[in-house]
């Protein structure tokens, strides 16, 4: 078995087999994951970390794909994180039917992987993370975070990176308004793709009449017009995000941001770690037990937990 | 401060004022919440619950909608729980923006509350189960679980009810499609609404590909076509939903349900009250500090909850 140590050198030489393999550890909760987190922590914190958030079909995934293209002619090393809870699919070979990014795959200067494990509560919010920080201590200048879902979790990833990206297109249904309200206030740009379409006017007062409402920032969240899939305002999108990242810096911004983030790390850490360690003094057989006898109908869910809670107060 | 034994007899009656009271206690903890949830626990168990998901700008919303007042035309007691993580309002008495149910909304027999909670990790989840039960013991013959999300969470939600009900319009982009692959297992009935588009077929083609693709079933999910808007199909749904109840029974699939059901009640729930009960042995200003230290990169999110865990075994 490869011990943490074995994989630091590649991992800050930015290697994509280490990469990959490391994220596995962090989804799978390898015994080492927590000895490479710490091996790598002091090399962190150079990354810039863009979220893309919004509803399915709004072309998120091309908008990443343009912005990534962008930035490798920059120079740049981009690594894209495709949070995708609804996948059956992990890793970083198999990407769904996703037709992305063919003229880079082979460009070592980008890194690519689809976050689908469905494991532990919580695990995929905190596995994401995990890989953010891992492209972070490879030198990746840009990480971009794409959410395929729009719930609970998804939410949570973007909103404590460090510019939140939320993408509309015309034409979507009553819905859309309900996502626009709650990430009002963790949006930092908003983007309105497929903008050669009719409505763009309509969803450009829809943000407005929206930020009327919200508590007034001192960062005024832009509504910018692309067409992804032709490359249009590709540009525009990524000077915002420069912009941003110059406000953030300039009013207190960064510490804020990462202390949200270390919250949400701490907290879906420590309820998987919490829940493991209290399962593994109940015992397996014990835990299915309880799932049975809640199933039946014997025992309520309450009284379970507090069940195998109290076999923890033993030890 | 009320009791549980004060609000059993009104829940058991249906009375709309306890049920809303009963859900806010599961949604924030309520020390009373346990003690009136292993009450109820010996009236639950005959509600048919069908969870409704799929992309925002479906319309699940006017298909739930009309689901329930083709149910209440019935005489059925309608329950109707709106999961949205991303709205900022929660309760019965905010339901956003939502123009839905005017009609109907002073009905005693129908009973609508939006779950928007943004609570501990996982609260979301676990309180929708918790207010699933609650309309069960209330009497309520049918609840009906949309989800305006479409993340981890949300799916974990529907997809353990009775009857999952995935709801498709024509004309998504391709985000879609990987939605349509993770949840092709979840699901028991696709339901294309907006039929009256153009590329209705294209969607059904598409389902049919998927299901292909998918492990063989006994049950082979259908795909029917609405028009949500005009109330066009809705008896057809009803009459497939009620189809896949008897060959559930038939099939033994009831147990089955009950019993991923049950899983997913006990691990959110103990990962809520185990991570609550490190977090009080550790105290909010230990808490905070490690927070705090994480975000100034002192200590790595690992590390943190490793000291907080310790921390809990010196008890």
């Amino acid at each position: 078995m490869k011990c943490a140590l074995d994989l630091l050198q590649p991992l800050l030489d930015g290697r994509p087999r280490a990469l990959a393999r490391a994220i596995s550890w962090m989804e799978n909760g390898h015994p080492e994951a927590r000895e490479l987190m710490a091996l790598l922590w002091p090399h962190m914190g150079k990354a810039v970390v863009v979220g893309l958030t919004g509803a399915p079909g709004a072309g998120k995934s091309t908008l990443t794909d343009q912005l990534a293209r962008v930035l490798r002619s920059e120079g740049k090393k981009v690594g894209i994180l495709a949070v995708d809870p609804t996948s059956p699919f992990s890793g970083g070979a198999i990407l769904g039917d996703r037709i992305r990014m063919n003229h880079i795959s082979d460009d070592p200067g980008i890194f690519i992987r689809s976050m689908a494990t469905r494991g532990a509560l919580g695990g995929l919010a905190r596995a994401t993370q995990d890989a953010i920080d891992l492209l972070d201590a490879a030198g990746f200048d840009v990480v971009l975070v794409e959410t395929v879902g729009v719930g609970q979790d998804e939410v949570d990833v973007v909103s404590c990176v460090q510019t939140c990206i939320v993408v509309l297109i015309p034409g979507m249904g009553d819905d859309i308004q309900a996502i626009k309200a709650g990430i009002m206030e963790v949006a930092d740009i908003f983007v309105i793709n497929k903008a050669d379409r009719d409505g763009v006017e309509k969803v450009e007062r829809e943000i407005e009449g929206m930020k009327s409402l919200a508590a007034i920032r001192s960062w005024d969240p832009p509504a910018l017009r692309t067409v992804a899939a032709l490359g249009e305002g590709i540009g525009e999108v990524l000077a915002k995000i420069r912009e941003h990242g110059i406000w953030l810096r300039e009013h207190g911004g960064l510490q804020k941001k990462a202390k949200e983030r270390a919250k949400l790390r701490f907290n879906s850490l420590l309820a998987e770690e919490a829940s493991r360690r209290a399962k593994a003094k109940a015992g397996q057989e014990r835990v299915e037990n309880l799932i049975a006898a809640i199933a039946d109908r014997r025992l309520d869910p309450y009284a379970a937990v507090a069940e195998v809670m109290r076999e923890k107060n033993s030890f």
